[in-house]
Order: structure tokens, then sequence, then C-alpha cells
């Protein structure tokens, strides 16, 4: 059977392209770029090239890039990092409540430490707003966390006027950006941002590696230590073909952003209009402002998403029901919870993230098998 | 030129054969093993294939078996996770002054955050003894942390007593196990240990991942948050190929265990008698208990190691002068320093580092162009 992926915020396929970067450094160039022979010199230079490629793929400066493990360390290291630089202003964080919970669960655990987290409420759509951050900013407030795109309802932010209130009261701004790189145009001079995580798998590069980028001249605080790899702020013999990987995969993705971003969303509107039409569904997060393949519903009536999943992998599509990491999970979304979706509404979701690897005949026969499983299963649960 | 490779201790060529089993996983079987339909599946399978190959490797249950971006992440993992599992019995914890930086410099990051750090102190061939645990041990003692093989001088150590000695009084024991995996025969249950880290680089699988053993019923606390991977332990998406290619490689060194001890023995040990014939040369670490293809030398008058390094690289031979993460660092080892080598002795230091893919005519010819420049870097700096 022909599948049909179209499960890209969950991980994505590597491109081929990357994945042949990559080849050369597992059995050939396979040295420990701190070592100072021929093997240890052509790793390092191997890591700078993909160093500088991230960075402009960000238009950062290749000092502002630190290889991480993935997006989840990222994020964790970010806020780590702030809450350690910010001891002597003060203990309080600002986040979001729709955050991934590599965000949330990290906050949590600052939380039984001391530290106090005010988590700003969306509206149904996913969306908050400047206003709502001018509001409860404080002098004491040491960092802003903020998505820039949602993985659960796919609803984008322009983060500009919150880094600006940020800024204004000397707090740091990260964003997590792991949904966003490679889809969105993305420019953190533009942004005059902080901090930004991104996940190489979200992009078509491969699963394990990560970067993040600190605006200069601000080194992060060390999370993970040992032989200082990474400037002394991440240890750990580097990923050097991961990060090659990652590399090639995020510069392609930038090139081919506005080609992507174009194709895609006219698929994504397309399988929103189609699947409109199915009874009680609705679109979850902001029908404008969100990521160019993503869309995502709320059917009413048909229990957890996960019922619906599996009728159509049964049919060779491959979707989720929300975040991959709670996909088996019988808690609603968070997310969702959090926009005002109650109860069991907050479950009965679906995701259907798309890529650049799909076609519109795929699109409309996901469209189709939803239009026919939905009413099914509504009707098999009254 | 044809170049010898003989810097294992810092890293590894990827078995071809590891390799081969990560491929499908990149760009085909790329499913997140979070996720519910048939991609997921299928890589949540290999993943599961992955921890029982490691844990059947070390003698471990499946469920034992934590994946991990490496030795570092692990090893820091560990001793935060005793750290915060041992909050009510105390602060103490023990380990010794030849350990990996991955462990002394996340105890130096304890220690200013209140934790009492005792190390225990090597002879001249980097031994150290039960009856000096024995003697230091406390009822607060909540962790000893011990390496099983010295990256730097190769010495290898029996564990037994000191874990005997550790639970006696309680306290978990953690062994740094990453020079030794794949290397020498592990047993975790022979040991009776209640974690050990690996890094899969280290024994010819891929960069940027490795595991950490915690023994059942205890789970390690997060240090690491979000989605809830790795059973709530280690959050972010699991790298799938990377933790394919680590079993394959673990369990082919397993496997060849016994052959390539004996072979790189020999091999070792026939450097090491052609080496000792050079002027002012003298063997660092234990001449017996030691890794099968390491060997490890000062020479007095040659000032840094590096200087030998290089010059050795022309020659196209690749060999370090200690700890990959400190090659290129003015200061000496602190694991020379810790057993008495003094001042400029301990950065004179040269590590030769073989694998299976070494010969013995490579050995012979290392250790002749050892011996000619050796007095070479001698007179010059007379």
């Amino acid at each position: 059977m022909n599948r049909i992926y179209a499960d890209n915020c969950a991980t994505t396929k590597v491109l081929p392209k990357a994945l042949a970067a990559m080849i050369p450094f597992f059995s050939g160039e396979y040295g420990n770029p701190s070592a100072i022979h021929s093997f240890g010199l052509e790793a390092k230079k191997a890591l700078d090239r993909a160093r500088n490629k991230v960075a402009q793929s960000l238009g950062a400066m290749s000092s502002e890039i630190f290889f991480t493990s993935g997006g989840t360390e990222s994020v964790n290291w970010a806020i780590y990092s702030a809450a350690e630089l910010g001891q002597s202003k003060g203990r309080h964080i600002i986040s979001t409540a729709v955050e991934h919970k590599a965000v949330l669960e990290f906050l949590a655990k600052l939380k039984i430490k001391g530290y106090e987290v005010t988590l700003l409420t969306p509206d149904r759509l996913g969306r908050v707003y400047p206003e709502q951050l001018a509001q409860i900013i404080r002098d004491d407030t040491i960092l802003v966390t903020m998505m820039l795109a949602n993985n659960v309802v796919g609803t984008t932010s322009n983060l500009k006027e919150f880094c600006r209130i940020s800024h204004a009261k000397k707090a740091l701004f990260h964003t997590d950006a792991v949904q966003a790189a490679g889809h969105l145009p993305l420019d953190v001079r533009a942004l005059d941002i902080d901090m930004l995580s991104i996940s190489s798998h979200k992009f078509h590069g491969p699963k394990g590696v990560g970067a993040l980028f600190v605006k200069i001249p601000k080194l992060p605080k060390a999370m993970i230590e040992g032989g200082g790899q990474e400037r002394g702020a991440r240890s750990g013999t580097e990923n050097v073909p991961g990060a090659v990987g990652m590399a090639v995969a995020l510069q392609e993705a930038v090139r081919d952003n506005q080609e992507n971003f174009t194709r895609l969303t006219k698929m994504r509107d397309r399988l929103i209009e189609m699947v409109l039409t199915v009874p009680k569904a609705e679109l979850t997060g902001d029908p404008v402002n969100r990521l160019p393949g993503h869309a995502s519903f709320v059917f009413e009536g048909i229990g957890h998403g996960a019922n619906l999943v599996s009728r159509l992998n049964e049919d060779g599509i491959c979707v989720s029901s929300g975040a991959a990491c709670s996909a088996s999970s019988k808690e609603g979304s968070h997310v969702l919870a959090a926009m005002g979706f109650e109860g069991q509404l907050a479950q009965n979701t679906l995701r259907v993230s798309l890529s650049r690897f799909n076609t519109l005949q795929e699109v409309e026969l996901i469209a189709q098998r939803i239009a026919f499983w939905v009413p099914k299963i509504q009707q098999a649960r009254r």
C-alpha cells in the first residue's frame, strides 16, 4: 500500500541531500572536532561550516549558534540559562498557556525551585496580545518565552512587539521556533530576539540534533558540563554528521521557503475547505496566521482523536490527533483546553501537517477519508 | 597519504554494519516513535529493539536503559538524578580526582549549590583503593561515582568492592563506563551497580547518542523535561537512527570482545615495549590493568605533547596528547597532576589508542616515528 505521510509537525523525512551530506562523517571523516590531528581538523571544519549555514539561515552570526541534541534540550537550556543569568534581577518568568511541554514542564520544575511563572491566556484562536504582556511584566521579570508557531493548532505569532515590551523591562526574550524554523521566514535581527530554539527533524534534517541561538555578547550558562565544547556552553563530543545534516536541511528549507509556503498554503486551504463540510467540524487555531502546512480540527462526538487517526491509518494515511508526545495519552490537549475547548472537545482533535513531499491529490484523498470516517465514528458513538 | 588513526579514545569510526542499520530510519521509516500510525509504530519497534540490544549487551533489562545524547549527558544526568533522589539522605558525594570533566565539572556546579564533594586521590598508576572509600564514606553520602576505565592513562578498576562499601552506607553507585563499554566485559548485575553511562561513538557507533543504565525499580529524575519520552525521564523526540546504530555497534563489540581484547592487548604491549626504549619515556597508568588498546606516555623535555602530536600528524599518524577535549589546551592533564606528575611533566604526554581497525604493522610504524621525533624535539628544546 502506498502510504501518505501527513504528520510533519511530529517529524519529517530527512532530505536525501541532507543525508548524503552526513554520510562521509560516519565512517570516513569521523574525527573528534577537538582533536588537533588531520581527522580532528576536518571534523572541526565541517562543524564550522554547518554552524555558518545555520547562522546564515537565521540571520545570525556563527558565534551565536550552539548545537544541542534537539528542540527540547534547546528550550530547556534557554530557560535554564535565563534563570541562572537573571539571578540578581529576579525570579519572575512569563510564558503562555499554549507552549509546548518542553517549556511548560521545565517552568514547572523552576516553580518548585522558587521561581514565579505567569502564563498568558490565549483567545479561542490561540492568539495572545502584547497588551496582555504589558500588563503583567514586572521589574523582576527575567524572561519572556513564547513560541513562534503552535504545534497543536498551527497559530503563528508576530513577536516583535512582545520583544520590545520585554526589552523595555530588561527581560530576556526567548522563542521556541521548533515548528517555525524552515517553514516561516526567520530573521533573529529583525525580531530583535535574545534566544531562539530549533530542532533539525522538524525541517527534514536528522533527529537528535538542534540548536540554540543566543545573541552576542551573551554566552549561555552551561546546563550540560564537561569537556567544554561549544565554547564551554554545551559539553559533549559534537554530533558532526547531525550538525551537517541539519545545516543542509535548514539551508534548503530557507532557500525554497517562498515556494513551499505558497504551495503548502494552497494545499492546506483546500484541505480545510473540504474538511469543514464534515458535520460538526471546526477548524482550530487562527485561519489566517497559521503554519502553511498545518490544518487542525475538532469534530464533536468522535471521542478521542486517536479513534479517527487509527481509522485513517488503516487507509494508509498517517496523521495525528495533536502533539506527537501525547498521541496515546488519555488527556485532552492542554493547548485546546487553554483556548477554551472544554472537556471532551479538547480530545476530539485531528492534526494534518503537510510537507513539500505531499501532493494536492494526497491532500484531497486525506480530506475524503476524513469525511468518510467522521460521520461513521460519530454514529457508532451515539 | 595513507593515514593511521590511533585516537580511538577520542572517537571511533562507525562500523559499516552499524551505519547500514541506521540508514533506513532517515528517509524511509522516519516516523516519530510517539506517533500511533504505522510510521510511528515501526519507529517505536526499532527503538525497542535497540533498547533490547543495549540492555542485553550490558546484562541489563530493557526497562533499565534510557537513551541520551551521549556520554556527557548520561554522566551529568546520573549525578543530577542521584542528587535529586538523595535530598532527604544528605548532600555528600564521593568521586575520584581522575574522573572525566563531565563528572568533575558537574560536581563543581553542585558544590556551588551546597553539595559537599570528596575526591579520592589516586596513586602514581591512577589506582584508587576500596580502603580509601571506606574511610571517608558517611551516612549522608548519597552517591559514589567512579570511572571504570580512565580516558587519559587507561587504568581500569575493579569496582565490585567499591559498590559493596557504597551500598552498605545506602549510597548509590554510578560508573562512567564511557571508555570501558564495548572494550571490557561488562555486566551490571555482576557489578551490582546502580547507574552506568555509555557513549556510542567510543565503540564504533555514531556520535550524538549514549545511554544511561538505571537499576530497577529506580526511575531517574528527569533533567531534560518536556513531552515525556523515555518513560518521562528524558524528553525530546528519540534519535531513532542513533539508537539503532549504537545498539548494533555495542552488540558487535560485545560479541567480538574476547578476540579484540587479546589482539589489541598484544599490539598495545608491542607498542609500549618499543616506545619505552625512547630516552626519558615513561608509561603512564597501570601497566597490567589497563584498556586493551590504550598506551600513554610522558616524555621529559618535549614541552606540550601537542608538539609531538603535530609532528606525527605530518607523518599521517593521528594520536593525541591526552583527553580530546583538552587537546589544544595549555593546561596539563588534571589526571596526571592528580597522579603526582608535576608541572611541565603533566603536559609532556602522548596517548595512542588503538581499535580493531589497526594492524601490528601500523603499531610498529607509530612506535618508530615516536622514537624518531621525541629525541629531535628534546634536542631542539634544550
